[in-house]
């Protein structure tokens, strides 16, 4: 093996967690305590782990949570914490996006950081709020934007930033799922009924659940803030009351054009995350499903495949990189990222200090523009055939 | 080997071919030839190879054509060809677009079928007076959409006609290249000259050499007419006169909805035409770059891998494969099955019957419905945001 | 997302485990401490970390460990640990090769499971006294041929098991690697040094290091047992003492044929462990680097992608995976699924049960096979052309 | 298009050519005439198409070859054209194996340029004596190891040359196809019955047919000389009368070493010959099935994507191509390279020159090494465990 693993606590005491939402019959809350274990920089003490008390309670037995720390409610649990000398110093939120706001509103207020899902809310004004509340409380807010956290997200980038594809051009993202090609929600199928419920998934359902993690990725590795979009967005199965397909045309600021393109009704498409960037002097080519590649493509040169950990990785990949090339790390390691840097700033807002300005995590900031950006789609959308302007 | 190729004559005798354009520093026209032969249907006898007459002879000596059917202008060819009795059957138009419509009115004139390239002309107005000349003369005209000659594009037309996909939802087109990436026109390039030339390529740069391809490719396979289209057309390259990247929403008939996407300056791409389609119970995916692979993606079942010549080839797509499956045909046999069509459709003629059923060519009104394309999107383009309904 | 993650403990008290070997500089034992923590079955409590007692020391106090179970040997440590109340109920072993026996024999003589890296010891008698121990003590002792964790691996043996290939013909497997295509060993790159010396590898290199990972894999997934044997090992870097090339015929009992190939001077591969298995009926092809597919060719129809959670998984499989299609799961998890098993066989035994049957580890037997698989092909080598028999 | 296609004749008359075997029910037959067809060439004027004489005279008519050149006997057309002053000046033998030695004895014998399919012979013996006399008689003599026709077949074996690879430590080959998984011969399927009758074919099966292909190929590119094998032969589907698997040791002359696996029942791959070698530089690899890419693995340098036509081609695969990088080139663009080359060095000899150095076609030495190879192979397979010297 030519290189060394690491990513262990380096003596570190774990930061002590809670977590609402990801109950029995949840899927995205075991994937946050997995990702929080990996690094070993969290333990999960405390949990208010489903809207019923009693399946709470029974969650928690199943996680090895304290009786006395098994909540009944986010409101209880985050009253109950704060006053606790061991109290949690972190809490995960993994509920329905309806509850993001009041849930992380609770934890902000007793002084407590936050882990929180995506979409961070259903509305805009909700998202203005917490950015905020973020900014007056001083707490660290992240935003689980998670495919931030794949090295070769990271090393595009830095490319990027390096200027390895010169003036960007073309920036082109996809997200193709087919898990919603049928009415899944009218089986009872829990994921399915509240990502394609208004009141729980907010204005946006495939735009909402997908289409935000698309453009983050974009506005991410580009560092290039949008001007203006054009969506069409599509219902394909009848009877459902969200979008279920999304095709939207980009403008960036500073002359780059685009499109994002979403879609839960994509039928052989799994978790078909791309990204596709070209410039004046080079392209980058990124998929999820293989994510320890990504192709540089220097104009006039030969293409390139780069792999996590192989020749040509930056800093700022490596450094979030577990494991020699050819050994594939996954979503749960790029996952773990995200928490692996939550915690070295949590670290650091402790100690009175600023992190290190290597580590990078989607902030509530960018939770904002995820949601002022599924506001515009909608609009536009609604308005056939409208560029709408970005706030 | 399993299989046993064929497609030689069959002992027909071999079509007498003209051409017009195609002269030394030309790249199309070599292509027409190789395709005219590989399936040893025509004979190359007569040209006009060149707008000047000098290097349309010579060019012509290099080819084995006669002295005497060497012609300086494609107006004397059409004249003298009618007159012999040995005349040329067909001819094959390569010159740059605006030539199309006056050459191939001159050759229909004279009674000779007539092989296009694409697109048909740089106006609506001479395309329809082309469709309108066609009918009245009952002459064959093939246009030379030859990504229509794939095997697998044959097979997923087929499957999507059998109802494999169900009612289609989604339809993604994408012909990316990157050769324009750099102002080449500006050094004397001859192929990139004319086609960033307005009054040579008409008023599409990239929907017209390229974006045709895509839209033809999609309506070919899918068998759906397009209701409405929205366009953002780019020019990124300084001092460009026409656009080099286009991105278009597409509403078809019937309510499926799409984009294409058609760029010469996305850098790392050769040409990369692929399509993707998906319905209510499947889908589909190709990509010209390794034409002999189809992904077909039935709703909860295994992806499968079609291969050409593979198990699960239909009639369609095996009447014009050549060779078992793993040898890999490419675009020049794709190009040659076009030929053949088009001999079989002008040996029917010729008898004073129909072609088969089973013969299928790009037509001029496939043509028409190109240049009607272009025409649409730049009207979109130029009016910001608006939705045009084809016609 | 349509399924849900799980593989949370359900409540268990965490198996308390420590580690011998993978102090500082070390890398493998910083990937099984990730792998023991993704499932959350195993808490880190003791370790002899490092040869040398100051680093030993230093590496427990990174790690959490707490300083009176830091120990400065392994004797110490398996002694201490055994009189303890709280004493570890399992350890790791992650020395090079040649301490993996001595430690063994200490920790199961004290009662404790065990958790070895491979191959299992330097020499076959070494080995056959490990086994012995085992039957002896009672122990659970796992071998981690981590490769035999991933669920597309389960996925392939299991259609092997249920006739999905028809007899086996043909059993195909390579490990390539490039990262000892220099004499790295000459620079005091710490894993190149001691796995090119046969005082601490035994007498195999490439064969011992990823040659026996390739060999446990074919018999894993294929059931078979190996009959016979004819290699050739090379060592193409001048002054290596070890073997950095193996390829090998295989005969395997009941007919089927086939070759192993590792290197580890095939220069462009990171970590290439690939196998295909060809049946009367079907084949199967796998490949590590993208551990989430497995292709599926069953004789005259459509070559079959099969994913990882996607439609067609088998129980065996299904069980085995966190989370859903599409969203990849790489190194650490399957090297944790082993760790995961462990624990089921460990909790079984702890009360007096047999391990469920649908729980699968490598065993020391396993670990046995491996270290005669080493011993017959350098008895092979050494003897040009001979036919080795398997004992 | 950024490039200009050429390979036409440039202005020369076409060579006179005529074909022994290739009539109805034939695979191969109809390759050799597409490939002699496309570059312009050939023109094809005789035939003795078949062993029978009425299906000979019927096959001549369907490819429009004129009544008195189609002949019963390749004796009568050996004499017959010879004798005429438009007689053919060169033939295609495309017969099954056993006839490729007194079919080109006999053109040779009337002074007739000879173009052969492979393998050259059923035994070492006449294979020598065709190399004895091409030397006496001075024609030119090509094997049709169409491979070593793909233009990135020819940019690799240029690469090695140019010592890009450094000194060469590993050749691996691969040639699978499974259309012989069941006993197809039984059925009455033309190409399996001669394949597998060793009257027919000579003493091996599989290797003959396919083998002898990749053991060429590894030759070609590498430019390296084996020196000693060791091989296992199978035959997997009972009553089969020859190998139909092939399994082989390979030492080569300087130091290399690798393996050669060619398979017939390898279910799944339809056309599988894949190439990989390694040297102390760097690594390439190619695949038929997608020739127009190869992959070259600089060490310590990311992996580059060498496509036909793309940046980094060098001449010797510039040279043989026909179309832009992005347009792919098959398998019959590959085999007419072959007659393109051939046609290059009959004009010279009628020239009374050398052909150019450029010129490049696998010859009569290269089919007698071929011949050598299965001899080696079969004698090292009866004798189990045996290396056998080459000669």
């Amino acid at each position: 093996m030519p290189i060394e693993a690491s990513n262990d606590t380096g003596g570190h005491r774990r930061i002590r967690l809670g977590m609402v939402g990801g109950g029995q019959g949840a899927f995205i809350g075991a994937v946050h305590r997995i990702a929080a274990r990996i690094d070993d920089q969290f333990e999960l003490v405390a949990g208010a782990l489903a809207s019923d008390p009693v399946r709470a309670k029974a969650s928690a037995k199943e996680l090895g949570i304290a009786d006395d720390r098994a909540y009944g409610s986010f409101e209880e649990m985050a009253r109950a914490e704060a006053a606790r000398a061991d109290g949690i110093e972190a809490v995960s939120i993994v509920t329905p996006n309806h509850m993001h706001s009041p849930v992380a509103k609770a934890f902000l207020d007793a002084g407590i950081h936050v882990i929180c899902d995506k979409p961070l809310t259903t509305t805009v004004a909700e998202a203005e709020e917490l950015v905020a509340l973020v900014r007056k409380t001083g707490r660290i807010f992240v935003v689980t934007h998670n495919y931030t956290g794949y090295p070769m997200v990271r090393q595009a980038r830095a490319m990027i930033a390096n200027g390895e594809l010169g003036e960007i051009r073309l920036v082109k993202v996809e997200y193709l799922q087919d898990w919603l090609t049928e009415p899944l929600e009218s089986t009872g199928q829990k994921q399915a009924a509240w990502r394609t419920d208004p009141a729980r998934s907010g204005a946006g359902g495939c735009i909402g659940d997908i289409g935000t993690h698309a453009y983050n990725l974009a506005c991410f590795v580009t560092g290039l803030a949008l001007d203006e979009l054009l969506a069409q967005l599509s219902t394909f199965v009848e009877g459902r009351r969200l979008d279920d397909d999304v095709q939207i045309l980009l403008r960036w600021k500073g002359g780059a054009k685009g499109m994002l393109w979403a879609s839960q009704v994509a039928v052989g498409n799994e978790n078909g995350l791309t990204l596709r960037v070209y410039g004046s002097k080079g392209g980058l080519e990124w998929a999820q499903e293989n994510p320890n590649h990504l192709w540089f493509t220097p104009y006039g040169r030969p293409k390139q495949l780069l792999t996590r950990g192989g020749a040509g990785t930056l800093a700022d990949a490596a450094r979030v990189s577990r494991i020699p090339s050819g050994h594939p790390e996954g979503y749960l390691e790029g996952f773990a990222t995200i928490y692996a840097e939550a915690a070295r700033a949590i670290r650091a807002a402790q100690a009175g200090q600023k992190p290190d300005p290597e580590v990078i995590f989607p902030t509530v900031e960018d939770g904002l523009a995820g949601v002022q950006f599924i506001d515009a789609a909608v609009k536009s959308a609604t308005s056939k055939g409208a560029w709408v302007r970005m706030t």
